[in-house]
């Protein structure tokens, strides 16, 4: 009979909830698309239908802890509302947790999505052998968690872990942000999208021509499938990726000392293009990191956890997300039973 | 009848050591020279002599905590010893607290000293209103060390707090670490002397050329005097001070969300030189102090302590350290009463 919690992953695109146990198990999933447009009240409602049917679903089998949910945005820790979400429009500052809790009669916690796929990681995925931890979430833009002693990171105002808007090249890309140069503008995949525009631009690659020419929807897949097919312009710019994220780990490496530092989100998928290049700028750039690298620091990869000693860890692993999109939604359910 | 403990300033110049009683209160303070040429049994022995001495004294006031000894260079926390020390050369590796412990039967705590600057300054100086804070101190080379939850943040290996090697510049000034562009090669007091030199060998600088011709020991104290006077070069220098400074602070405030960032150690006496250029460039370059700015950041400056609202705090304060050159010697005071 083990407890559980549900976790939601309420993404601007996705809606999704999942029943996980104590152990990590996962017992349900579902995904809804998230209908922005139909207002707050009617995405609350279809949440709240989803999440009663599986607790009802699992009420006979364990005590439920709550209910955790993941959003990308700012949470103000203080009150638990939602201060800032540009991919929920309309539902800033207004006490989301509560109208759930109200309906459906248990505890209800916030938090940013980077910081659940943190916590998730760190449960159940690369990151389970270690209490301190960091991720950066490479997709629409750069997000990122620190996981301190087995808990998230909140900092003061609950904005703590914004790696995506550390200043990688001081004269580089303007950033929506304000500052120029943001890892997010070279390591995120709308960044790639739009360095394999200029590259396109300048002349310089008939091949990301070619794709971009033929794909409405032209992505950083797109670009990635490109690279691992051997074109140099295409390789080029997951060398500008690999070069800033080893820019912003490499400081971070020496700041704080960390055992491991996950990368996820979706543009994580173009590891093989990017890492070599990452990998290089954190030799150069960390005497942390090679005062502590492991042998195996090139491929990084799966099953680095391995390597950490019973006394604990003494090497600063660099590795991929284990859990996919999953992590936040295992992250989420993690929260109520802390 | 106060209880108390000792603090030690081991550095590669000055040895200091103080009593100071779990208030805060300053008992007694002597400086010695530390006079590392005649080896390290010596200085242990004089330190051991005049910690005796001042145990004696204070005996029958009250209990003697512990002794805690700030040290330049890298700690291996797993066994308290010191793991790296370019200024006290021949100590690396030998367990000097289990020796001081055996010659005078007390606990005795080993720690970097930018950690003990920060502890010092938590507990007695700029951030002691926060339980979250970082130091920059600002000497020969740039350290740094973090306190979260009123506690130093070690890292994994007792490396963390390096902001000195944070890169500020991708393709800037090489450093001794293998890196270019480190914070250190910008905002420590050697490479203020530096850019002074660079700015008198490309001939611009006719006043920074009669100081450094004038002056056998040309410092970065006489490179400010000229800012201080008006000198445009010597200023400009300063502004590449704050401007290091300023992208170094504003990806940590992004990142780590603390309420409160420290400058102190020698250098940081230069803060009206440097101090426009750094929250210039910060205001421009992370979102989480554009979010959290108080309204008067461009001085910074003492008292900003006063500012914290009662339910904790909301803005993001940088400062000035308070204590100076004893903030070291207050936190390794600190060290065994906590």
């Amino acid at each position: 009979m083990p407890n559980f919690s549900i976790g939601v992953d309420l993404g601007g695109t996705n809606l999704r909830i999942a029943t996980v146990d104590e152990s990590g198990q996962l017992l349900e999933k579902v995904t809804l698309g998230t209908k922005v447009a139909l207002g707050k009240d009617h995405v609350i409602g279809e949440m709240c239908e989803a999440i009663r049917h599986q607790i009802e679903k699992f009420a006979t089998t364990g005590h439920l802890f709550g209910i955790g949910i993941g959003v990308p945005g700012i949470i103000d820790m203080k009150t638990g509302t939602l201060r800032e979400s540009p991919n929920l429009p309309g539902w800033a500052g207004t006490p989301v947790h509560k109208e759930i809790e109200r309906r459906l009669g248990t505890r209800v916690i916030l938090e940013n999505d980077a910081n659940v796929a943190a916590l998730g990681e760190k449960w159940l995925g690369a990151a389970r052998d270690v209490e301190d931890m960091m991720i950066f979430t490479l997709g629409t833009g750069v997000g990122g968690g620190i996981v301190i002693h087995g808990r998230i990171l909140h900092g003061m105002t609950g904005m703590a872990g914004e790696v995506g808007h550390m200043t990688v090249e001081p004269e580089g890309h303007p950033c929506g942000c304000g500052n120029r140069g943001c890892l997010e503008q070279y390591a995120s995949a709308t960044a790639v999208v739009r360095m394999a525009k200029e590259a396109i631009h300048s002349g310089k690659s008939p091949n990301l021509a070619r794709a971009a020419g033929s794909d409405p929807e032209f992505s950083a897949k797109a670009v990635y499938n490109l690279a691992i097919q051997g074109d140099e312009e295409a390789q080029k710019i997951f060398r500008r990726v690999g070069r800033a994220l080893g820019l912003g780990l490499g400081s971070l490496v020496n700041v704080l000392n960390l055992p491991m530092y996950v990368i996820g989100g979706g543009a994580s998928s173009a590891w093989e293009a990017f890492a070599p290049a990452m990998f290089e700028e954190i030799r150069q750039r960390s005497l942390v990191y090679a005062a502590t690298a492991p042998a195996t620091s090139l491929t990084g990869g799966q099953g680095a956890s391995a390597q950490i000693e019973p006394e604990g860890p003494t090497k600063t692993l660099i590795t991929r997300a284990l859990l996919g999109s999953d992590a936040g939604l295992y992250g989420a359910a993690r929260l109520p039973m802390m």
